[in-house]
Protein backbone atom coordinates (compact mmCIF):
# COMPACT_ATOMS: atom_id res chain seq x y z
CA UNK A 1 0.00 0.00 0.00
CA UNK A 2 1.96 3.34 -1.15
CA UNK A 3 1.95 6.32 1.02
CA UNK A 4 -1.58 7.59 -0.31
CA UNK A 5 -2.97 4.62 0.46
CA UNK A 6 -4.12 2.87 3.75
CA UNK A 7 -6.55 0.97 5.46
CA UNK A 8 -7.74 2.82 8.73
CA UNK A 9 -8.66 1.04 11.89
CA UNK A 10 -11.18 3.37 13.83
CA UNK A 11 -12.07 2.87 17.19
CA UNK A 12 -14.73 4.49 20.03
CA UNK A 13 -13.74 2.44 23.30
CA UNK A 14 -15.94 1.41 26.22
CA UNK A 15 -16.35 -1.27 28.73
CA UNK A 16 -19.67 -2.51 27.88
CA UNK A 17 -19.36 -1.84 23.88
CA UNK A 18 -16.55 -0.86 21.82
CA UNK A 19 -17.22 0.34 18.33
CA UNK A 20 -15.03 -0.75 15.81
CA UNK A 21 -14.94 0.77 12.07
CA UNK A 22 -12.34 -0.17 8.59
CA UNK A 23 -12.42 2.33 5.96
CA UNK A 24 -10.10 1.47 2.70
CA UNK A 25 -8.45 5.35 1.66
CA UNK A 26 -7.34 6.36 -1.41
CA UNK A 27 -6.24 10.23 -0.94
CA UNK A 28 -9.37 11.38 0.89
CA UNK A 29 -11.59 9.16 -0.83
CA UNK A 30 -13.27 6.30 1.45
CA UNK A 31 -14.85 3.50 1.36
CA UNK A 32 -16.84 1.36 3.91
CA UNK A 33 -14.80 -2.23 4.22
CA UNK A 34 -16.57 -3.60 7.86
CA UNK A 35 -17.82 -1.87 10.90
CA UNK A 36 -19.54 -3.87 14.20
CA UNK A 37 -19.62 -3.43 17.68
CA UNK A 38 -17.68 -5.47 20.43
CA UNK A 39 -19.44 -6.50 23.98
CA UNK A 40 -18.24 -7.36 27.09
CA UNK A 41 -20.75 -9.70 29.68
CA UNK A 42 -21.53 -7.39 32.54
CA UNK A 43 -22.10 -10.17 35.02
CA UNK A 44 -18.41 -11.12 34.34
CA UNK A 45 -15.31 -9.62 36.32
CA UNK A 46 -13.50 -6.66 35.02
CA UNK A 47 -10.19 -8.79 34.04
CA UNK A 48 -12.62 -11.22 32.00
CA UNK A 49 -14.22 -7.91 30.05
CA UNK A 50 -10.75 -6.37 29.14
CA UNK A 51 -9.85 -9.57 27.84
CA UNK A 52 -12.92 -10.13 25.96
CA UNK A 53 -12.60 -6.45 24.35
CA UNK A 54 -8.56 -7.44 23.59
CA UNK A 55 -9.72 -10.49 22.04
CA UNK A 56 -12.85 -8.88 19.83
CA UNK A 57 -10.09 -6.16 18.22
CA UNK A 58 -7.57 -8.62 18.02
CA UNK A 59 -9.80 -11.02 15.93
CA UNK A 60 -10.65 -7.74 13.40
CA UNK A 61 -6.93 -6.93 13.45
CA UNK A 62 -6.44 -10.40 12.10
CA UNK A 63 -9.35 -10.40 9.78
CA UNK A 64 -8.85 -6.85 8.07
CA UNK A 65 -5.45 -6.20 8.91
CA UNK A 66 -5.63 -2.66 9.04
CA UNK A 67 -2.39 -0.46 8.46
CA UNK A 68 -3.18 2.11 10.84
CA UNK A 69 -6.05 2.81 13.46
CA UNK A 70 -6.92 5.51 15.37
CA UNK A 71 -9.00 5.81 18.93
CA UNK A 72 -11.01 8.37 20.23
CA UNK A 73 -9.21 11.10 23.03
CA UNK A 74 -11.18 9.87 25.91
CA UNK A 75 -13.65 12.37 27.64
CA UNK A 76 -12.86 12.86 31.10
CA UNK A 77 -16.23 12.04 32.63
CA UNK A 78 -17.54 13.89 35.87
CA UNK A 79 -18.28 10.96 37.29
CA UNK A 80 -14.76 9.81 38.17
CA UNK A 81 -15.70 5.70 38.08
CA UNK A 82 -16.89 5.87 34.71
CA UNK A 83 -13.59 7.53 33.85
CA UNK A 84 -11.85 4.92 35.61
CA UNK A 85 -13.84 1.82 33.56
CA UNK A 86 -13.42 3.99 30.40
CA UNK A 87 -9.28 4.52 31.03
CA UNK A 88 -9.30 0.45 31.53
CA UNK A 89 -11.01 -0.17 28.41
CA UNK A 90 -9.12 2.04 26.47
CA UNK A 91 -6.10 1.11 27.80
CA UNK A 92 -6.96 -2.73 26.69
CA UNK A 93 -8.25 -2.01 23.09
CA UNK A 94 -5.28 0.20 22.49
CA UNK A 95 -3.28 -2.39 23.34
CA UNK A 96 -3.90 -4.50 20.39
CA UNK A 97 -2.74 -2.65 17.16
CA UNK A 98 0.33 -1.18 20.11
CA UNK A 99 1.56 -4.37 20.16
CA UNK A 100 1.51 -5.30 16.68
CA UNK A 101 3.28 -1.86 16.16
CA UNK A 102 0.12 -0.87 14.11
CA UNK A 103 0.91 3.61 14.74
CA UNK A 104 -2.03 4.66 16.74
CA UNK A 105 -3.28 8.18 16.22
CA UNK A 106 -5.71 9.42 19.00
CA UNK A 107 -7.96 12.19 18.25
CA UNK A 108 -10.37 14.51 20.72
CA UNK A 109 -14.30 14.14 19.98
CA UNK A 110 -14.55 17.97 18.87
CA UNK A 111 -11.48 17.36 16.35
CA UNK A 112 -13.29 14.10 14.72
CA UNK A 113 -16.93 16.05 14.59
CA UNK A 114 -14.77 19.31 13.13
CA UNK A 115 -13.20 17.20 10.60
CA UNK A 116 -16.17 14.84 9.78
CA UNK A 117 -19.47 17.32 10.01
CA UNK A 118 -17.08 21.09 10.07
CA UNK A 119 -17.96 21.74 13.78
CA UNK A 120 -16.76 20.56 16.84
CA UNK A 121 -20.19 21.21 17.99
CA UNK A 122 -21.87 19.12 15.83
CA UNK A 123 -24.54 16.53 17.09
CA UNK A 124 -24.12 12.62 17.12
CA UNK A 125 -27.31 12.13 14.79
CA UNK A 126 -25.00 14.55 12.46
CA UNK A 127 -21.84 12.69 12.40
CA UNK A 128 -24.04 9.55 11.73
CA UNK A 129 -24.95 11.19 8.68
CA UNK A 130 -22.02 12.83 6.98
CA UNK A 131 -20.45 8.41 7.77
CA UNK A 132 -24.04 7.60 5.59
CA UNK A 133 -23.11 10.04 2.96
CA UNK A 134 -19.11 10.31 2.91
CA UNK A 135 -18.28 6.85 2.54
CA UNK A 136 -18.96 4.63 -0.25
CA UNK A 137 -20.57 1.78 0.27
CA UNK A 138 -21.49 2.17 3.58
CA UNK A 139 -25.39 2.87 2.93
CA UNK A 140 -26.35 -0.76 1.76
CA UNK A 141 -25.42 -1.45 5.65
CA UNK A 142 -27.07 -1.02 8.82
CA UNK A 143 -24.79 0.50 11.65
CA UNK A 144 -25.47 1.39 15.07
CA UNK A 145 -24.40 4.50 16.55
CA UNK A 146 -20.76 3.13 18.41
CA UNK A 147 -19.83 1.41 14.73
CA UNK A 148 -20.55 4.90 13.08
CA UNK A 149 -18.82 6.45 15.82
CA UNK A 150 -16.29 4.42 15.20
CA UNK A 151 -16.37 5.17 11.14
CA UNK A 152 -15.93 8.71 12.25
CA UNK A 153 -12.70 8.40 14.04
CA UNK A 154 -11.29 6.75 11.08
CA UNK A 155 -12.28 8.84 8.82
CA UNK A 156 -10.95 11.89 10.62
CA UNK A 157 -7.53 10.28 10.72
CA UNK A 158 -8.58 9.91 6.80
CA UNK A 159 -8.92 13.24 6.48
CA UNK A 160 -6.20 14.20 8.54
CA UNK A 161 -3.67 12.12 6.84
CA UNK A 162 -4.31 12.82 3.47
CA UNK A 163 -3.87 16.68 4.23
CA UNK A 164 -0.76 15.86 5.82
CA UNK A 165 0.55 13.89 2.18
CA UNK A 166 -0.67 16.83 0.41
CA UNK A 167 0.89 19.38 2.41
CA UNK A 168 3.76 17.51 2.29
CA UNK A 169 4.51 16.63 -1.69
CA UNK B 1 0.35 -27.31 43.54
CA UNK B 2 -2.30 -27.98 45.73
CA UNK B 3 -4.96 -25.43 47.04
CA UNK B 4 -2.79 -24.77 50.10
CA UNK B 5 -0.05 -23.59 48.04
CA UNK B 6 0.40 -20.93 45.64
CA UNK B 7 2.21 -18.77 43.64
CA UNK B 8 1.05 -15.05 43.47
CA UNK B 9 2.11 -12.30 41.32
CA UNK B 10 1.41 -8.83 43.05
CA UNK B 11 0.88 -6.03 40.76
CA UNK B 12 0.50 -2.07 41.60
CA UNK B 13 -0.41 -0.66 38.47
CA UNK B 14 0.84 2.78 37.17
CA UNK B 15 1.92 4.25 34.12
CA UNK B 16 5.26 5.44 34.44
CA UNK B 17 6.14 2.72 37.18
CA UNK B 18 4.22 -0.75 37.61
CA UNK B 19 5.48 -2.36 40.77
CA UNK B 20 5.82 -6.51 40.40
CA UNK B 21 5.96 -8.90 43.05
CA UNK B 22 6.09 -12.73 43.22
CA UNK B 23 5.78 -14.97 46.36
CA UNK B 24 5.25 -18.31 47.04
CA UNK B 25 2.40 -19.62 49.88
CA UNK B 26 2.14 -22.21 51.46
CA UNK B 27 -0.82 -21.88 54.35
CA UNK B 28 -0.45 -18.52 55.93
CA UNK B 29 3.08 -18.60 55.47
CA UNK B 30 5.21 -16.27 52.49
CA UNK B 31 7.91 -16.76 50.66
CA UNK B 32 10.24 -14.28 48.41
CA UNK B 33 10.59 -15.17 45.16
CA UNK B 34 11.28 -11.74 43.20
CA UNK B 35 10.01 -8.77 42.56
CA UNK B 36 10.87 -5.58 40.63
CA UNK B 37 9.06 -2.18 38.58
CA UNK B 38 8.48 -1.76 34.74
CA UNK B 39 8.89 1.10 33.48
CA UNK B 40 7.75 3.19 30.37
CA UNK B 41 8.94 5.58 28.77
CA UNK B 42 7.66 9.06 29.58
CA UNK B 43 8.70 10.41 25.94
CA UNK B 44 6.94 7.93 23.91
CA UNK B 45 3.17 8.04 22.99
CA UNK B 46 0.74 6.29 24.97
CA UNK B 47 0.07 3.32 22.97
CA UNK B 48 3.77 2.40 22.82
CA UNK B 49 4.02 2.99 26.71
CA UNK B 50 1.18 0.84 27.74
CA UNK B 51 2.95 -2.09 25.21
CA UNK B 52 6.08 -1.35 27.20
CA UNK B 53 3.96 -2.27 30.28
CA UNK B 54 1.90 -5.14 28.72
CA UNK B 55 5.27 -6.25 27.88
CA UNK B 56 7.02 -5.93 31.10
CA UNK B 57 4.71 -8.12 32.86
CA UNK B 58 4.28 -10.57 30.35
CA UNK B 59 7.96 -11.42 30.78
CA UNK B 60 7.51 -11.68 34.49
CA UNK B 61 4.50 -14.09 34.31
CA UNK B 62 7.05 -16.24 31.67
CA UNK B 63 9.43 -16.32 33.72
CA UNK B 64 7.51 -17.19 37.41
CA UNK B 65 4.61 -18.33 36.53
CA UNK B 66 2.33 -17.46 39.26
CA UNK B 67 -0.80 -19.47 39.46
CA UNK B 68 -2.76 -16.18 40.65
CA UNK B 69 -2.73 -12.49 40.44
CA UNK B 70 -3.97 -9.64 42.88
CA UNK B 71 -3.78 -6.43 41.68
CA UNK B 72 -4.74 -2.90 44.02
CA UNK B 73 -8.43 -1.48 42.83
CA UNK B 74 -7.42 1.90 41.99
CA UNK B 75 -7.86 4.97 43.77
CA UNK B 76 -10.16 7.38 41.94
CA UNK B 77 -8.10 10.54 41.74
CA UNK B 78 -8.85 13.90 42.27
CA UNK B 79 -7.55 14.77 39.61
CA UNK B 80 -9.61 13.04 36.63
CA UNK B 81 -6.56 13.06 33.87
CA UNK B 82 -4.34 10.74 36.17
CA UNK B 83 -7.37 8.68 36.82
CA UNK B 84 -7.25 8.07 32.99
CA UNK B 85 -3.79 7.56 33.11
CA UNK B 86 -4.09 4.97 35.56
CA UNK B 87 -6.79 3.61 34.09
CA UNK B 88 -5.37 2.77 31.06
CA UNK B 89 -2.07 1.54 32.62
CA UNK B 90 -4.62 -0.71 35.21
CA UNK B 91 -6.82 -2.21 32.04
CA UNK B 92 -2.66 -3.04 30.27
CA UNK B 93 -1.24 -5.04 32.86
CA UNK B 94 -4.42 -6.66 33.85
CA UNK B 95 -4.77 -8.08 30.62
CA UNK B 96 -1.67 -10.53 31.16
CA UNK B 97 -3.04 -12.85 33.46
CA UNK B 98 -6.83 -12.37 32.62
CA UNK B 99 -5.53 -13.62 28.72
CA UNK B 100 -3.72 -16.23 29.84
CA UNK B 101 -6.82 -17.39 32.36
CA UNK B 102 -5.08 -17.19 35.78
CA UNK B 103 -7.50 -16.01 38.05
CA UNK B 104 -6.82 -11.47 38.73
CA UNK B 105 -7.66 -10.89 42.41
CA UNK B 106 -8.79 -6.79 43.11
CA UNK B 107 -7.89 -5.79 46.69
CA UNK B 108 -9.12 -2.33 47.91
CA UNK B 109 -5.51 0.14 49.19
CA UNK B 110 -6.94 -0.17 52.42
CA UNK B 111 -8.35 -3.58 52.49
CA UNK B 112 -4.31 -4.36 51.31
CA UNK B 113 -2.86 -2.22 54.32
CA UNK B 114 -5.74 -4.06 56.91
CA UNK B 115 -4.34 -7.28 55.80
CA UNK B 116 -0.80 -6.56 55.70
CA UNK B 117 -0.51 -4.60 59.03
CA UNK B 118 -3.64 -4.75 60.65
CA UNK B 119 -4.76 -0.99 59.91
CA UNK B 120 -6.71 0.35 57.23
CA UNK B 121 -5.00 3.43 57.58
CA UNK B 122 -1.55 2.32 58.45
CA UNK B 123 1.13 4.52 56.31
CA UNK B 124 3.47 3.16 53.89
CA UNK B 125 6.32 2.63 55.85
CA UNK B 126 4.66 0.61 58.07
CA UNK B 127 3.50 -1.48 55.27
CA UNK B 128 7.24 -1.73 53.84
CA UNK B 129 8.69 -2.90 57.40
CA UNK B 130 5.61 -5.60 57.41
CA UNK B 131 6.74 -6.72 53.90
CA UNK B 132 10.95 -7.21 54.87
CA UNK B 133 9.10 -8.87 58.36
CA UNK B 134 6.66 -11.58 57.45
CA UNK B 135 8.30 -12.42 53.55
CA UNK B 136 10.91 -14.72 54.33
CA UNK B 137 13.75 -14.04 52.48
CA UNK B 138 13.03 -10.64 51.00
CA UNK B 139 15.25 -9.02 53.73
CA UNK B 140 18.36 -9.39 51.42
CA UNK B 141 17.22 -7.93 48.77
CA UNK B 142 16.66 -4.23 48.18
CA UNK B 143 13.25 -3.65 47.45
CA UNK B 144 12.14 -0.68 45.99
CA UNK B 145 8.52 1.14 47.20
CA UNK B 146 6.66 0.33 44.48
CA UNK B 147 7.86 -3.08 44.73
CA UNK B 148 7.51 -3.61 48.49
CA UNK B 149 3.48 -2.29 47.56
CA UNK B 150 3.16 -5.35 45.27
CA UNK B 151 4.44 -7.88 47.19
CA UNK B 152 1.93 -6.24 50.06
CA UNK B 153 -0.85 -6.98 47.59
CA UNK B 154 0.10 -10.24 46.93
CA UNK B 155 0.50 -10.85 50.54
CA UNK B 156 -2.83 -9.80 51.39
CA UNK B 157 -4.18 -11.90 48.62
CA UNK B 158 -2.53 -14.49 50.48
CA UNK B 159 -3.96 -14.10 53.89
CA UNK B 160 -7.11 -13.49 52.37
CA UNK B 161 -7.30 -16.89 50.30
CA UNK B 162 -5.62 -19.41 53.22
CA UNK B 163 -8.49 -17.79 55.54
CA UNK B 164 -11.27 -18.90 53.29
CA UNK B 165 -9.60 -22.55 52.61
CA UNK B 166 -8.94 -22.61 56.44
CA UNK B 167 -12.86 -21.71 56.50
CA UNK B 168 -13.71 -24.16 54.24
CA UNK B 169 -11.96 -27.51 55.36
Amino acid sequence: MGIKSCRILGIDPGLQNTGWGVIDCSGASFSFVAAGIIHSSTEKQLSERLAELYEGVSAVVAEFNPSEAAIEETFVNKNPNSTLKLGQARGAVILVPALQKIPVFEYAPNQIKKMVVGSGHAEKRQVDMMVHTMLKGVQSYKIGPDAADALAIAMCHGYMRSSVIRNLS
